[in-house]
């Protein structure tokens, strides 16, 4: 970390637009842009001005004028990092872009890393560090879903809560630790009840935010849902109907699809991520048995699995292809299968009421099962809401304290595990230094959460994904 | 035009980035951005806040929360458009730009069409047509000296000058025109020698900007340079040496690159584009016909010509090949041709010198040759130099004023020749109204020229190559 240098970087997107937006932050931030730009207002200096005003001015690269521009500034601490920061917004062209860095990097400033503006603004205080991975997630979010859950967590969300509760129970250690001292009197500084009504209130918390954090992540990366059936079936047909646009290859050619193709689409602000598999078949080609291979991969990865059976075929038949997942239902509880029963433009009503009959015979009554036709987009509305609904009975789908970030689920589970200690080690009474070192655990995990500790290799990993700029 | 709605566009490049810029002009942006923003420090409100100054905030839809956004205002007239102006600064995710946008579509703004934000400046008399133009030629700027001509165009460069020979002008026809009132008493209220002055000035100045068109063009679209000369000789080797990476497919078969190839690189601030044609070839092959005709239209399109060579081939053959730009060299006098003999590296000293005497022989001692190794690079930094001195002799080269823009010169042209009518006239002493009439000639060119003289057809032409958020 540098904290005394000053950065500066491109923040808006890469390419030409009608105006670009370098930032410059750091303790030497209106120096430097005071030596390449001369504002329009004779006397004025970005120095000696207020912040959160604009100014309009010149930018030259000693005497080449480079572009007309527009300054805003930000004084410390009220600005993003809570350094002083000068916004240029200059003409869009990609020349001007460079060329505007280049000055700044000839005037003492150094190009930011990836996120580094985020970083600052964290070691600055001005956010802990599940609302710095916030941030990334709000510019990452590509469905309203995910942006709910973003713009949450960088307000603050559960680390707020997080934070409270971990102070009181840093309070509570420290009373333990002084009856350590006065460990010959058998006193007791912390009381007994309260602890053991906050360790409550954290274990119910860290509970809950690891039961949400199956849809957390489903609402951040799409909710995984494989189309698995017999070839012909209309696996792609139906993925290009829910799709709207024909991204997979439809073909007649029994086996088309050897790969899967992901493609995701929106629905009611949900992102579902949908995997195309190959057919299941029975074969000796063995491109045949390792696309099956695959499908079996991507079913057990997908929350949602829509299982296609062909209506004009008979159904002993193609049961003989599914019995498989059927056989095997039991393995993956927490699924939402679907019975996706295709053609039924096809058949007549009669051998349709007969062959559904079949299914639920053979599904049980349990079994969802929808009869569609893809080709024609019948049925494909019910299936969606099939989709929506399967969702939405997730845990935590309602609350908006959801944790949808691997690191903060791995830093959760082992503070549940020693939440429970505490739990137990306050019911059976255990010595005092025995119940510090466990609290002293939770507070260590819960504190790597919000970034009260963290070390230099969990912050380059977090701010490594973000984009320059931020 | 619809001068009294609000528009509103994405202003910064399409995409994900740390930071998008969402701008909204027109009477109403204050209103329409205080329904869906409320400012952090409580009672503020965009309508009540002085312009220039930036204020944090949180937008909304309805009940749902957007984004934490930055917010410029600009109050008219001092702004870019010199309408109101809200700059919304949020975190650059596609999701988020969106969904602004549509709130506030809904909140009353509509979106911008391309160049709407720059058309409304000129229309507000922030900058002439001529500075427009400018505008977005600084966008589109990709060398340094297409932007500084684009730059100092935008600063009003030459039409400034326009502007006030123009505006004396029009009082000299004034004057005129009050003399038609007076003709039988025979008065001259027009100071004929003043007037004259004037008309050389003027004169002087459109021949000036004529004559700088040529350079000014070609640091606006690149300088255009042909390759040619027989197959094998050599020329994608060169080429992809001057653009330092493998763009043509160089391949020991006769005839390879069949079409033409462009390609930019830039040289001390200047843009030569590269045009990579087809080997000049006797054959029966309707291909080969049909690549040498294209070949030679494109040496009549190039500024500057590199006549290729083999050096391991008897100059007499290659001069076959060569023979017809020889024949024709007369036909095009402003052309710089630069004879390349590549594969030096293939042949002894004594036959490097026995062959460029021959071609000194057969081309005339004025002609530039250079012996090279596109292959092994050598040659190919005198080469550059010869390229770039080629252009710096161009007329204009050094003048601050030149003219980039086709409907600039469209316009000088017919200036000129009704500037000379009037000198002309002077000179002949014609009558009062034909004089007054050339001047009124004039004096519509010029004014075409910074909008002075205007029609919707030429700003929807002028604007539509505009991008959207200018």
């Amino acid at each position: 970390m540098y904290p005394d240098d000053t950065i500066c970087a491109l923040s808006t997107p890469a390419g030409a637009g009608a105006i670009a937006l370098i930032r410059v932050s750091g303790k030497d931030a209106f120096a430097i842009c005071d030596r390449s730009i001369s504002l329009n207002k004779k006397g004025n200096k970005i120095s000696k001005l207020p912040g959160n005003t604009i100014h309009s001015g010149k930018m030259h690269h000693g005497n080449q004028p480079v572009d007309d521009v527009l300054v805003s500034i930000f004084r410390a601490p009220r600005s993003y990092t809570g350094e002083n920061i000068v916004e240029i917004s200059c003409h869009g062209s990609v020349f001007i872009q460079q060329k505007i860095l280049e000055i700044l990097f000839e005037d003492g400033a150094r190009l930011a890393l990836p996120g580094e503006f985020t970083q600052r603004a964290f070691l600055n205080g001005k956010m802990d560090l599940s609302q710095a991975e916030g941030v990334a997630d709000l510019i990452a979010s590509q469905s309203a879903g995910a942006h709910r859950l973003a713009l949450n967590q960088m307000r603050g969300g559960f680390s707020l809560e997080i934070r409270s509760l971990r102070d009181e129970l840093l309070h509570f250690v420290s009373l333990i630790e002084l009856e350590l001292d006065f460990s010959e009197e058998d006193v007791e500084f912390a009381d007994r009840k309260q602890l053991l009504n906050l360790t409550d209130r954290i274990h119910r918390l860290i509970e809950n935010l690891i039961l949400s954090f199956e849809y957390g992540n489903a609402m951040k990366q799409g909710i995984p849902v494989a189309i698995i059936g017999p070839t012909n079936s209309g696996k792609s047909t139906l993925l290009n109907c829910l799709l709207r646009e024909e991204k997979a290859i439809v073909s007649e050619v029994a086996g088309t699809t050897r790969d899967y193709i992901e493609d995701i689409f929106i629905l009611d602000g949900m992102q579902f991520r949908f995997i195309d598999t190959a057919g299941l078949r029975h074969t000796t080609d063995k491109i045949e048995t390792e696309g099956i291979r695959r499908t079996m991969k991507k079913f057990r990865q997908a929350s949602i699995v829509l299982i296609m059976a062909d209506l004009t075929e008979d159904p002993a038949k193609t049961d003989h292809d599914l019995a498989f997942i059927r056989n095997n239902k039991e393995e993956y509880p927490k699924k939402t299968l679907i019975l996706v029963l295709n053609k039924k433009d096809l058949i007549t009503p009669e051998i349709l009421r007969s062959h559904v009959k079949t299914y639920k015979r053979i599904w049980g009554n349990k079994m969802v099962s929808l009869a569609v036709s893809a080709k024609h987009g019948e049925g494909i509305k019910q299936l969606e809401k099939l989709l929506i609904s399967s969702v939405r009975t997730l845990p935590a789908s309602e609350q908006q304290v959801v944790v949808t970030n691997v690191r903060h689920l791995e830093a959760l589970k082992p503070s549940l595990n020693a939440i429970k200690r505490v739990k137990n080690g306050l019911g059976t009474n255990i010595p005092g230094d025995l119940l510090a070192q466990d609290i002293r655990e939770v507070l260590h995990y819960l504190g790597e959460i919000t970034g009260e500790i963290t070390t230099d290799e969990i912050l380059g990993n977090i701010f490594k994904n973000f984009c320059i700029g931020k």
